[in-house]
């Protein structure tokens, strides 16, 4: 998988880990993805379980996971309108990588003194 | 793994899918880890690696990831002193998130138009 040689880029623009880091190295795209694991949301569900994010970031992070096909926002022409957000097929197909990351998390915890 | 209830902050802080987020979410971190999957490294040949990073962003990345016990950095007496950058042996757990990171990056070229 890892091809670090010598006078070879190992790391170019389409490597495959560094297309996934684009959507998960944005502050908070990774817990969003997270509580979206769950189901559909709505935007104050979301905002509520992610405490100490402002609106406006939330707002920001949604749209950019939206523009990359991971997550699906949906408007429902209600009174008010309401609407809420999902995982498209490709966003839950990152539910593998927010399980390695959860391990990794629990290894952390149980490593620190 | 997901507790997302209501009533309950399934995002405290310490959760293990946002420990894991505090150090991957940092532009280059996860493919500064991914290089150092295969082994030691100069601080030239991970510029070398990660061709459109600079050298100061670099130098930080580093720095942050060696405060995170993730990397460790060794400086030779040589003339001159040479340094390198290895995993911990925490570091090297990350593995399995950067493996789940690439099938999902893999998957995501072939969902493409």
């Amino acid at each position: 998988m890892i091809n670090v040689k010598n006078g070879k880029n190992p790391c170019p623009e389409d490597c495959p880990v560094r297309l996934t880091a684009d959507i998960l190295e944005h502050k908070w795209a990774t817990v969003i993805i997270r509580d979206l694991l769950t189901g559909k949301k709505r935007f104050s569900e979301l905002e509520k379980s992610l405490e100490s994010i402002s609106p406006k970031v939330l707002s920001d992070r949604l749209r950019e996971l939206e523009k990359k096909n991971i997550v699906l926002r949906t408007v429902y022409s209600t009174v008010p309108p309401t609407t809420d957000y999902e995982l498209t097929n490709i966003g839950k197909e990152l539910e593998a990588v927010i399980r390695a990351m959860h391990t990794f998390g629990k290894l952390l915890i149980h490593s620190e003194p």
